[in-house]
């Protein structure tokens, strides 16, 4: 076992540029959008919603570059898996998440397919709905992982999205076994109850086989993971099938279980709900940023809902503050 | 005089995307950026500080472009003239003009230079400071002006920015000439303080020729305007050279002159300055939606007000809201 580790947290995910615009329900409903699943699209159908679109905002997003930015923000030390194009969106993603901080490595792929994008559309509610166009994602492999980052990184970080590109699993496999050979731990977050449904076996089969450590979910992946209408036998169930998991429950605020622990963290209070893009991945980088620091279980939930809170009151992403300051000033740091 | 008018406000000018980061106000010093200002920068310069610049978000911004997406935003009808290339942003910026309900048919340039975009850096207190490459804007010219909607519009309005690139003015003075002979009304925004000494005869001289019948300003391009310390003395001058001002002050509200007449209009009050990016331009549309849908210059300067406080509560310069239904809620419309 290594003992000197270069990042707190390496995170793995679709690089993923947002364009998000407001919308109405009925627009979803028209539209056939799943309202507030991660819809996955082509090109033909991306062309489609985008003339449909109304005006719009771009921001870097992606769920696992959301976290790793996120925990830069707080001042972590992260790095970033993530396959772009070498076009204009590749070069605004590089550019948005390393000026955050985070070391960004992976070629781009050269050609076509373009860099992902998802346009989201959020409604009156707060809630959004996205529809992902893959792209250049669907080229991340084994062969873009950096061993010395998934080794010198004290937890390593995927999002269960990854299952939908070809060969990006085998990029975690290989990533989740030099981490575990030096001795780092893996997590997961389970991305999207709909992604559970696709890939629920092979989840469960990740964490059973201790391949994932900590897993992130919210309760309807939870519920989606065990096939079951109860929250407490779904916490039940992954408390079992993992060493640690972190569950959020929005405004109901968020669940921790350890073993026999259980840990119950409250929500932060907002003035407005204005968009939820973000919101689980900002909750995983609070939270992986105390666990990476050394804080107990409660200040990781409370540093998790902290962020969230944060990014659901702005549109986008990524929270367009300081997260180490905004903490700070909190009293949370 | 052609009685029907197919647009209420024409708008002409630079079709640039924003590029939008907070930093603090050694990082202007640090990089010789004039706080407050429009910087106007090369492609070199463009790339160097995007190398520099934090983590962003874009969005489809230039001055007259905002005013023509918040006149629609409105319910207006609105027409635009600007030159995007080809390319990436140039179709963004398209998508989110034409999306709001502007009709923009300008022919985007073919190959280079590359679609404009402004870095916008926002100090903590809320002030911007952008750094315009212009990029395919310098294109711009009598071609691009389609006469119809500069003879079927109430009103035609122009950034004095366009007499940066090189043949923008003349397209300017051809719309002019066209909107007149249709006996419709032709207006302009000073723009920026340092724009209007660069340009101080040649907008002194659209004014007294009555090219210009409507000027925007605030209280620093007036005093820049007339070389005085004294907004007494600008508001004085002004009055003679246009047949209608209206002068913005920030939290200062704004005063309107038309002949003899003076009417003072109070800034919105607001819950957070966030980012001043837009607030001119958005005074401008609520101003010209009034004024074409014959309100008095009270009605007009209060919905000016209202949609630039709004815009000014959040990142970026169009409103991410529906400005008609706001204003409808506030007990303006």
């Amino acid at each position: 076992m290594n003992s000197n580790t270069e990042y707190d947290v390496l995170c793995v995910g679709n690089a993923i540029v947002d364009i998000l615009a407001r919308c109405d329900d009925d627009f979803l409903v028209a539209n056939g959008i799943v309202k507030g699943a991660m819809n996955l699209i082509d090109a033909e159908r991306a062309e489609l919603l985008y003339e449909r679109m109304g005006p719009a905002i771009e921001a870097s997003g992606g769920s696992a570059g959301n976290t790793a930015a996120g925990i830069a923000s707080f001042g972590g030390r992260t790095a970033f898996f993530g396959k772009v194009a070498d076009d204009h969106l590749g070069k605004l993603y590089r550019h948005d998440i390393r000026a955050q901080g985070v070391a960004f490595d992976t070629d781009p792929l050269a050609g076509t397919p373009p860099t992902a994008r998802s346009m989201i559309f959020v409604t009156p509610d707060g809630e959004r709905s996205m529809n992902t166009y893959l792209g250049a994602c669907v080229e991340l492999g084994p062969v873009d992982v950096e061993e010395n980052k998934a080794s010198g990184a004290k937890v390593t970080y995927f999002e269960g999205y990854l299952w939908d590109p070809p060969r990006a699993k085998e990029a975690i496999r290989l990533s989740a076994e030099a981490a575990h050979a030096a001795g780092r731990e893996v997590s997961m977050t389970l991305s999207d109850a709909f992604c559970v449904d696709r890939y629920r076996e092979e989840f469960l089969e990740l964490m059973r086989s201790g391949t994932v450590d900590i897993v992130f979910a919210n309760e309807s992946e939870l519920k989606s993971l065990y096939q079951t209408s109860s929250f407490e036998a779904g916490l039940e169930a992954i408390r079992k099938d993992c060493r640690l998991a972190a569950v959020t429950r929005s405004e109901k605020g968020s669940v921790i279980v350890r073993g026999e622990e259980t840990v119950e963290v409250e929500a932060m209070a907002i003035d407005k709900l204005v968009d939820t893009t973000g919101a689980g991945d900002l909750y995983a980088a609070g939270f992986l940023f105390g666990y990476t620091s050394g804080r107990s279980l409660a200040d990781c939930g409370r540093l998790g809902s902290f962020a969230a809170g944060l990014v659901i009151q702005q549109i986008g992403p990524r929270p367009q503050c300081d997260l180490r300051q905004e903490a700070a000033q909190a009293g949370l740091l």
